[in-house]
């Protein structure tokens, strides 16, 4: 089962993420938790890239190129083995965030950033997506109120390029239902956690 | 115009386009050769990636992503701007030496290939291919005799991959007939030359 966490900045994704790998282990789960490029040494060379500030010349398009380039050797290396032996995967951010932060926030369009990432990813969609609902000004603030973090090149951009990437994650939920799961975001970390509960067992029952 | 040069290793085509550059501006034209990366930041950076011979885990769609992104990148900081100010650009190597080399050398599909760069490349597809036909078994007994470069991760590749990229290129002439101009390249550089000139001419009339 190939589980991905999905949400804008300070959604609360990764704390439950932590959570329930946490309780998937406690249960005789095999977990694999991971995030790209999760210490790939491709992937993370190329996400240096990315990522460094002083890339201010980066095409949006290459931007778009290198997160795909990324994630299929992320996807070689680690999730299909793991998917291979049976594990549960939990990966924090997939296709859904190129996605919208490529294909909406940059102006790409989402099929054409569709387009390349099925070049990467081939038949490994992910089983369930959970998208963490909360609006960018709410999740912006707690970012700032409670953050220890070098800000990098993408945490720099303003709150309309934040809030395209919002609108755009509820465009997805529209375009995948059977795909990704909303969760109620701005609420208590343990009412996420178990709206995120409820939501993987709806998932698994419909299946 | 844009004008790529192609073919396998051996072919003469870098020695072909420093001539008919030269020939350009004498007879008054203003000419940008390039080759990707091309002394593009972001590109040379990919393309260290790429060729590091240590990245012997490389996956293939993973690499085919890394060269659309380089091509990318040396086409908006690059080639664009020249074509955009009327000069002729003079390119040794372009897509189709993905579609040869990753498309079919590593199997991914000419199709596949050709879909990531259309991504990258929009409409900015040369207005003529200039492509170098000398068998791999000539090309690459040219090299040996002539050749002081470090040999790097591709050209470790085995004889049957030049092969099939050799074949590719063949296919690709039959496929895109009004943009690729087969040049025969196991002559005199003289006479290979001359034949460029002719091909040139000839789709320059055609247009």
């Amino acid at each position: 089962m190939f589980i991905t966490f999905e949400g804008g900045e300070g959604a609360g994704k990764t704390t439950v993420l932590k959570l329930l790998h946490e309780e998937f282990e406690n249960q005789g789960y095999d977990v694999l938790a991971t995030r790209e490029p999760g210490g790939i040494r491709i992937s993370e060379k190329i996400r240096d890239v990315i990522l460094d500030p002083v890339h201010r010349e980066m095409d949006a398009r290459t931007e778009a190129l290198l997160y795909a380039a990324a994630r299929r050797q992320h996807l070689t290396e680690k999730v299909i083995p793991a998917l291979k032996e049976g594990k549960i995967v939990l990966c924090d951010r997939f296709v859904d965030s190129s996605l919208v932060y490529q294909g909406v926030g940059r102006g790409l369009g989402i099929s054409e950033v569709m387009a390349i990432n099925e070049f990467a990813i081939e038949e490994w969609m992910p089983d369930v997506t959970l998208f963490f609902d909360i609006t960018p000004e709410r999740g912006l603030a707690r970012i700032d109120a409670n953050d220890t973090r070098e800000k990098n090149r993408l945490d720099l951009e303003d709150i309309d390029f934040h809030r395209k990437v919002y609108e755009a994650y509820l465009e997805l939920v529209a375009r995948y239902p059977d795909r990704v799961e909303r969760i109620d975001a701005d609420q208590s970390l343990e009412k996420v956690t178990e709206a995120a509960r409820q939501a993987l067992r709806r998932h698994t029952n419909r299946q």
